[in-house]
């Protein structure tokens, strides 16, 4: 077995993403659709509002009658009548002509524009006086104003926010089709490690790993499945694994950072057929000692098992492979939010790797400041204190108190 | 009935909060609890972690053994045995002593700590040559460095976070305690709403705001339950609203923007038992015909028809009310998470209010510049185009190009 590190960049590990494809569709109720990822482009199939309607309260006019009109020398007009809720108006508006219209009613025919009540004083059932002239347009939403029949409305790959999801009920979509949420098998490993409902013994510890990883890949959109604890056995790990596989998109193994217990895990992954090493240590800090391997369509993670070098792992590169095989378009993954800050003090950083440091953010003085947490990367209280991480390229030293830099939200 | 606009600020309105309490608590497992907002302040059983244990592959030392080791002049030490992985290490560590360590093993009594295998030359089966000297504590996570017994590590009000989680589990909690979420009941009204599998007729329009806020509210941490559309009466509207009251911790009434609806919807919080109309109007746009009503123990809303206006409202103080009623602490609750960035062009503003102007996010030159989207408040691909609101405080004539600014994202 060939323990000897072939250290792997973080770009580099990112580009394997192409080596695997995105997961199916399915249809499932507009309700649901909430933060799921949107399958296929989607065409305006109608003019989005079907029909031009006020904003306002007032009377439908034609912009013309009131040019010019002040509260000097108000415009009178002649009410020819009542624009209903929800229905075609029967009323037709010429110059000289209003009809009062409610907010979302449909523009009558020969009206261009809304003056607001405010501005309309009734003289007597037929007649209104209007004190400000308005534009063509004013307080109307022109049909087809929102989109146009043919338009692309929304991107495939789009995680849908409450807005898509309120666009694709406009257009009368009661389901819609996503992709498919990556189920995400989680293997945890050591002869250390025990169930959290027991109380470890001396030189043991509970199974901290499976519960961070959990509550990554369901943050990230993903569906875990915890597979329990493994014995630092090589048939153990076999078996365990290969039943992952089979009901998983994409599994993470964690744990085995120690070098005997990395080899053994290189040599399951090797073992299974179809499968390819592409990653074993990366030029990160956490996280060196992961390692990728393609089995079949899926990748297969093996994590630290330092559990902040496991979330590190995860954030940096497991999640934006996840989000790839999930669907989600480039513009809308995760790396698309970063919190812009400076840091508060000189922190210091080893070059040759991507250093990721926990910070927390706090406000002073209309800047925001991301403050180092410092502490081993075995310390979960580290990752508890911190709002995010911020990476530090490979060829800088560290950085400076004021530098600018973006900071990952945990 | 009157009619007539109190209109209350923006400050005023979230200050109604107090006026309500946190639900109660439900215990739930781990592994469910991500996102979910913790009950009680959690107090270290035990020190985290229980033991001393190594971070590295190599050898436990006395520091001191060590001192003034180089290359040059590498320090002799005898091993004395091997620390097994998960088990208490049944050899002691004296001056000018080792023993063979994994990561994550016991420190062996007398060691303080941990030379890595890299500096450790194997001369023969019971010496080693170190070549650098350590000090104390290096590569060693002390017992109690996490948190020690006693400490509050968890406050009372934390959205839980996949690191929480992680503490949860180190600390042995399966099951935890957490606020129960909010069953936010949402009614749609309007005689020209349609359900969205309908094609609307003239002058109709389909049931966007429903959909709207099921996510806005999921998102939110709340569990969305619509009451579906209720026409324009009375009658219709007060036994919806009484049904909706009974199933939920707060309810949502959108539509009713123009001035007769929104007379009759105000008629019936008025008329319910134990009601009290907290704000009729308020001092935002868009947004400002609001009402807020207190009917027994719970929040209920009469949010603007206009999609834009009533997410608008939404992110301004219906979700800091959910987000108080679900348990949220200040520190936690969305308000926390807002994003520098500077305005791209100059955008003016009304006085005399809180205005919130649609904005995208885009990278340049190392800033981010949050760009205005226009377009009226009736048009949800304003909202699609957006990534997220800035406000234009009461005082503020409008916003310069350039000027440092805070994005709520959407």
């Amino acid at each position: 077995m060939d323990s000897f590190f072939k250290v792997t960049t973080l770009t580099r590990v990112l580009e394997y993403r192409s080596l695997f494809s995105p997961l199916e569709e399915q249809t499932i109720d507009l309700a649901d659709a909430v933060n799921r990822v949107f399958y296929q482009d989607l065409v305006a199939g109608d003019d989005l509002p079907p029909f031009s309607r006020s904003t306002m309260d007032g009377f439908a006019v034609r912009a013309a009658s009131t040019f010019g009109a002040s509260e000097a020398s108000p415009a009178f007009l002649t009410v020819k009548g009542e624009v209903p809720m929800g229905r075609v108006p029967n009323v037709a508006v010429g110059p000289g002509e209003a009809a009062r219209i409610p907010t979302g009613g449909m523009l009558p025919k020969g009206a261009d524009a809304v003056v607001m009540i405010e501005y309309a004083e009734i003289l007597d059932e037929g007649t209104i006086e209007v004190t400000r002239s308005v534009a063509p347009g004013a307080h109307v939403v022109q049909s087809g104003e929102d989109f146009q029949k043919g338009e692309v409305v929304l991107a495939a790959g789009r995680r849908l926010r409450a807005q898509e999801l309120g666009l694709l009920a406009a257009l009368g979509f009661g389901r819609v089709r996503v992709f498919r949420q990556p189920v995400v098998g989680i293997v945890s490993t050591g002869d250390e490690v025990v169930p959290i409902d027991e109380t470890p013994g001396p030189g043991r510890i509970r199974d901290v790993n499976t519960y961070t990883l959990t509550g990554q890949v369901r943050d990230a959109g993903g569906l875990p499945v915890s597979w329990g604890i493994v014995p630092d056995r090589y048939d153990s790990l076999k078996d365990a694994l290969t039943s992952a596989l089979e009901g998983s998109d994409m599994v993470l193994i964690s744990g085995g950072s120690s070098v005997g217990t990395r080899d053994y895990t290189l040599q399951v992954f090797s073992d299974l057929p179809d499968a390819e090493i592409l990653v074993h240590g990366m030029t990160i800090s956490p996280g060196k000692p992961t390692i990728l391997a393609r089995i079949g369509e899926k990748p297969v993670w093996g994590l630290p098992g330092h559990v902040v070098s496991a979330m590190v792992v995860f954030t940096a590169v497991v999640r934006p492979f996840l989000e790839h095989i999930a669907g989600l378009g480039e513009a809308f993954a995760s790396d698309a939010l970063r919190i812009p800050a400076q840091m508060s003090r000189n922190v210091s950083s080893a070059q040759g790797r991507v250093e990721f440091i926990r910070v927390r953010l706090r406000q002073a003085g209309g800047r925001l400041l991301a403050e180092p947490v410092l502490g081993k990367s075995g310390l979960i209280n580290t990752m508890v204190r911190a709002d995010g991480l911020v990476a530090v390229g490979m060829d800088e030293e560290g950085l400076d108190k004021g530098e600018a830099v973006v900071v990952i939200p945990l």
